[in-house]
């Protein structure tokens, strides 16, 4: 292990064993070179004359660059648009997600609580540096049964862990399956256990009610006071979709700070979803324990960045540039998002109306939904491949099949739509069966 | 290993035992699975009615997005910004970049000899996915040792495979040291056999001479002739960067085309530096070995994809919708390059004209560059981090200190300001001698 690794993980185990604990191996050896990295910053602050560090063109001060490329943008300048940003990310926009994190959480009351958030390529690459810094081979990861295909890709291939599932609906299929997280963690012969919430979830649409978020946490607390170590990781891709009122107010992450010495929580969210910017590619990561120590936040933040750095570099420093000017943008920029909000709800309430008919009835099982993208029916008398195939071939009309269920994105489907969509998976059913 | 790997890795070792070989465990167990991305693809052509797989939210055929969001763009429509991008990239410009890499290597006679480009991340995402497929625990990797540090981060650290140099110049450091490079194959213990280079280099700004790659080429050949087998891994980065007539044509990647049924080859290149585009994160990957074959292209292809699915999902479209318009604009995108290249080669003989004067004799030497954006000297009498901390300290000018020698970046230092800035430089090390 490299001497900077050394020290890092030093100053993590004073400040927060919880972190250092969940460490992967990867994780303990990542560091951040002193090198060309570090050199730029130090010459970006006091090469007044010559900088003769940076890995860009530059010409009279500023990036050179292509007028062929340029001529697309309109209100950035070049130097917001072609140069390379910080591999943890534009630090005003991060500083500007975090002030949002604390609007949307109001149990984080305060900036130290939570570390700085770090720009991430999308919300995957977000994933995928929480799976860096804490899941090697002999990890267990625990999930909820319904969950995004790419998880399994991700964790068990990349990373050599095991997922392990749990029935995301209780029993009688009315809402979360608090047992079944219980128990999952109970039955887990491991210390170290890592929880992973997708909420909105993808593929089913559901969001925890209040009161499902609080078992959780207490859930949560009781086995973290058995002595569990517990990492959560929270995945809100889909955050602030919430279309009913009695739902979590905010992410689980901000119930986990504070809330356990023997609890870390993280946090990837972004615009991708949120801002229906999805090709844009920003998302960040967030951390946050029981100490709330800035040193090792600091720690986190850094060996993040080495991540990224081991990765892509860094992220699109036009997309940051984009995303930092509206964010400062004000009224506009809000309107319109609930104006979009409004029209995926408008949407989800219509689904309900439709998918709980009595025709309906013996052609499926609706899963709970109240937010997101996404809600699933599980056909009855046929399976959900059979019935996607013959919807696409028959009737073009395109779903995806999951196991035994069906997801259906009413985000992409309009308003006046879905009567007809709904009544042909029916008539498909009906002929299947 | 789970089926679809099976099935993939089957064809590979029919196809190109060569490229199978090279794989890495990961390269081996990685796959693209059937489900949700397949399912889409499949339903984007089908679902003439309704496409309710979509993971974005649409309206009226068009992807939901902000205005606040659309109002920095010209010319691009926004179902060129928002929506995600296939995860191996806009299949276009993935065409249009193939065409690239056959009119700039003449040796590349003809489209089937290479596989389609995949897009990645930038060039660090390139040589990530690169790893992802062929570099493990147990492996070596063959590199010069004027190397870009993020090298040994990305190998040692996050794949544990082991970083063997050898020194980049002849012993009279006059040009590539063709032997180190006989030598470094021959001294390893390792059938497999995997080597990088990167021309023009980061940090000495050093790409061979056409004699020296037929030299390089054939020292490839002999040790394949003995059995070793060799993949050759061509980072580009700065490619088309060459400022001296006697200098390679096109990609060492070019001469490994089936030169041997041993030797496999890939090339990682992208519009990062070629396009003064850093920020935008558009770069390539891709394969060719003796057989060209169609089946075996596809299978590296698509595992390639499951390596970006498993890090980042996808690539900005936005970025990559701009380079696809621009790459068919025509006349003034490569007038304007040939302008910005001009920049660049006149400061490069302008350094040349400078740092070889007698007065700088007993302070540098320098070692040998033609091409990209840096070049290096080594500081007489005194340490390379001396140098640049009391640069950067006293004078204010900023270069970059790697071991015993000084990165300096023409790319970002005026012509006129040449002449000050070594004059500085040299001030500094008489100081410190």
């Amino acid at each position: 292990m490299k001497e900077t690794a050394i020290e890092m993980n030093k100053i993590l185990k004073e400040k927060s064993d919880i972190f250092y604990f969940m460490l992967s191996d990867f994780g303990k050896n990542i560091y951040m070179p002193k090198g060309i990295i570090v050199q730029s910053a130090e010459a970006k602050e006091k090469a007044t004359k010559y900088n003769a560090t940076i890995g860009i063109a530059e010409s009279k001060k500023m990036p050179i660059f292509l007028n062929s490329l340029n001529k697309y943008f309109n209100i950035l300048k070049p130097d917001q648009i072609f140069p390379y940003a910080p591999a943890s990310g534009v630090q005003e926009l991060r500083k500007k997600w975090k002030n949002k994190i604390l609007l949307e959480n109001s149990l984080i009351k305060s900036q130290d609580m939570i570390s700085m958030p770090v720009v991430t390529n999308g919300l995957t690459h977000g994933i995928m540096l929480f799976a860096d810094l804490f899941l090697g081979e002999n990890d267990e990861i625990i999930i909820p049964d319904k969950l995004w295909e790419n998880y399994n890709l991700m964790f068990e291939e990349r990373y050599k862990a095991r997922v392990v599932n749990y029935p995301l609906f209780n029993k009688k299929s009315t809402g979360f399956n608090v047992d079944g997280l219980d128990q999952a963690i109970a039955n887990s012969k491991k210390d170290k256990i890592v929880l992973l919430f997708n909420f909105p979830n993808n593929p089913t649409g559901y969001s925890p009610t209040l009161k499902e978020v609080d078992e959780i946490t207490a859930v949560i607390k009781k086995r973290a006071d058995d002595g569990k170590k517990i990492l959560v990781a929270c995945d809100d891709a889909y955050y602030g979709l919430f279309y009913e009122d009695d739902l979590i107010d905010g992410s689980i992450f901000s119930r986990m700070t504070g809330l356990h010495k023997n609890v870390a929580a993280l946090k990837i969210d972004g615009f991708s979803k949120e801002d229906y910017a999805w090709g844009l590619r920003i998302g960040f990561i967030t951390f946050s324990d029981f100490y709330k120590n800035a040193d090792a936040y600091a720690v986190l933040e850094k060996k993040t960045t080495a991540c990224i750095r081991t990765s892509i570099s860094n992220c699109s420093l036009l997309s940051q540039s984009i995303f930092l000017d509206i964010m400062g943008g004000g009224e506009v920029y809000v309107k319109e998002k609930i104006e979009k909000f409004e029209i995926l709800k408008k949407r989800a309430n219509k689904v309900k109306e439709i998918v709980y008919k009595d025709k309906y009835k013996d052609l499926w099982e609706v899963y709970p939904f109240n937010s997101g993208y996404f809600m699933c029916i599980k056909p009855k008398g046929t399976t959900a491949e059979k019935v996607r195939a013959s919807a696409l071939e028959k009737y073009g009309v395109g779903t995806i099949a999951l196991g035994e269920d069906l997801r259906i994105a009413f985000s992409s489907v309009e308003y006046e739509e879905l009567d007809d969509l709904f009544e042909i998976i029916a008539g498909v059913i009906r002929e299947l069966k």
